[in-house]
């Protein structure tokens, strides 16, 4: 089972945010986009989607940018999940022809609803930004051993 | 979070087997298709997958056909997602330009596995056999509220 790619990537954005060393908060979406290793137009997105979350700040202007807000030091990984990736069914229950045909009163869509919650229970507790490497001194692109991509 | 189209059908296929009545247990893989609302095509991979893994019986020729084995009858949708969703991670850690960059000593990855985990214990529980709908009298098809659709 797998998390779609829009939380996927909003959750990499807010660790490289909360990652960013004191006086570099401010991030460029072209810096985000590189260090997360994504498209720019779809970093573009979530930015917006985030922002509309109060859980990063954007500023405009020459020397603006996005920064983590307050709110998106604390929020949980469950929550933006819970928030973010909305499909209804952890089963795809279509199919070509319409619904699945076992839909009505179907046992097994309830029973991997509860497992969705024990799933996201296990991330409730865990605050995205704790996820973050930023040891003394280092630079958060060393700190995140990361190999800037040329795009 | 969703699991994959593969598991998905297979779960589907064990649960139309498990609830075919005395005497008609032996299913055409076409049958099958219809019941589970796939392709046929699609439906002969997964049949062939799950034969390898003994959870159905398979005889062929003229009144041959398809039919639930003693291990499908036992079988948990939790091990069945875990040897068919094989998929490693539960985000997706890469990008087009390879590995995602928080890759290494990622302890999102990490988080998401251990709650992958307790999507699966809290179906290591459920018998999929137990999931279909068998009520005393009915057909199969009435008793899963099936609607036929012309493939």
């Amino acid at each position: 089972m797998r998390i779609n790619a829009f939380s996927d990537v909003s959750l990499r954005v807010l660790i490289v945010l909360a990652a960013a060393p004191a006086g570099a908060e401010v991030m460029t979406s072209t810096a985000i986009s590189v260090q997360v290793g994504t498209p720019y137009h779809h970093v573009t997105k979530i930015i917006a989607r985030l922002r509309e979350l109060d859980l990063i700040d954007v500023t405009r202007g020459r020397a603006g940018g996005v920064r983590i807000s307050p709110a998106g030091r604390r929020v949980t990984v469950g929550w933006v999940l819970r928030t973010l990736d909305t499909r209804t069914d952890v089963a795809d229950c279509t199919t070509l022809h319409g619904d699945c045909p076992l839909l009505e009163g179907c046992r097994l869509r309830r029973a991997l609803a509860r497992a969705r919650e024990a799933f996201f229970e296990e991330l409730d507790d865990i605050v995205v930004a704790s996820l973050a490497h930023r040891p003394r001194g280092g630079s958060t692109t060393q700190s995140l051993g990361l190999s800037i991509p040329v795009l």
